[in-house]
């Protein structure tokens, strides 16, 4: 009986070895036939799923951002609040973390001029920032952070200050290990934390 | 009687318009050839002062980093402190920090999975850290910043704010006005800020 491969399964399949080959070598290097020798398919295989080499990297950027969001869930089932499984998923802190921010680099630098990346770019920032608004807000209810924040402006804040330590994280490691970016997220907070809170 | 160019101007000429190139359509989409045409020079003058596309690339890098820093000359010589001159040179807040921005992000793509591009971003932000500690350091001496901050330590929180603003400028203008980047650097010094200079 021939094995029947799920379509979806097949491409989530591909963005993984596609990310991975990114992280590695960069999107220069990469081609169709590098991605479909590192996953052991032929070219055609990849050819069937993706157009050319830009629909797949959209297509690994929107894996990497999905990987995320369930990194955040699991850490929610872990027992975090919000606000922390949003900030641990965040940054390059683990081989995951780090994975994606490559990912995220590179595709920042493809999306350069180019207005279908930049708004797939612009999209994910969205997402992002409406997620952390209301973690914020959730923080706000428990009595942790102070009440008369504007939530939706802390927010954005919030997405500036991981997305810096993110990028000097993933060029210079060794200056910005996890405990360095645990430390800088936590006195950002600090200075929105209720004094009863802190 | 022939026109004698001068071999420093002529490169800094050529890479002026690699610049604007890569700001307009991206890394990918660049060839030596659109850069001669651009500049109105033949491809083997090109050739003649950059090796291939990556030599000319981190050529560009290197001189919109020197043009980020005579910016900071033109305001400290405007009046600026070396604080505010280093922050309204470092952000994408007129055409020529918008221009820096898009080569660097270009140039981060680039750097994934390229040690020398690496080690280049590496020694640009290493240079930035240590002319921000210096700024802050002037703050403390000038009694406007807490004397008790570790200036090393808050020259890569701001190393970070401002990195992650400028990101979210580039990508998404429309959310990111200069106001919005202006204030949130503003909130941030204000956290570090002495209770007289506020």
């Amino acid at each position: 009986m021939p094995k029947v491969v799920d379509s979806a399964q097949r491409r989530a399949e591909l963005t993984e070895v596609t990310a991975s080959e990114i992280a590695r070598v960069g999107l220069d290097g990469i081609t169709l036939r590098d991605i479909a020798r590192a996953g052991g398919w032929t070219t055609g295989i990849v050819n069937h799923y993706f157009t050319d080499k830009r629909d797949l990297l959209l297509a690994t950027f929107r894996s990497r951002a999905d990987a995320a969001r369930q990194a955040v869930e699991r850490r929610l089932a872990e027992g975090a609040t919000p606000l922390e499984a949003i900030i641990e998923s965040a940054l390059p802190l683990d081989e995951e973390g780090t994975l994606n921010w490559r990912v995220w680099l590179a595709f920042w630098g493809a999306a350069v001029g180019d207005d279908e990346l930049t708004d797939a770019q612009q999209a994910r920032h969205h997402t992002f920032h409406a997620s952390i608004s209301a973690a914020l807000r959730a923080e706000q209810a428990a009595g942790r952070l102070l009440a008369d924040l504007d939530a939706e402006h802390e927010a954005r804040r919030l997405v500036a200050v991981l997305d810096g330590i993110a990028v000097q994280a993933v060029f210079d490691p060794e200056h910005w290990p996890p405990a360095t970016q645990r430390r800088i997220v936590g006195e950002h907070l600090a200075t929105l934390t209720t004094p009863e809170g802190s």
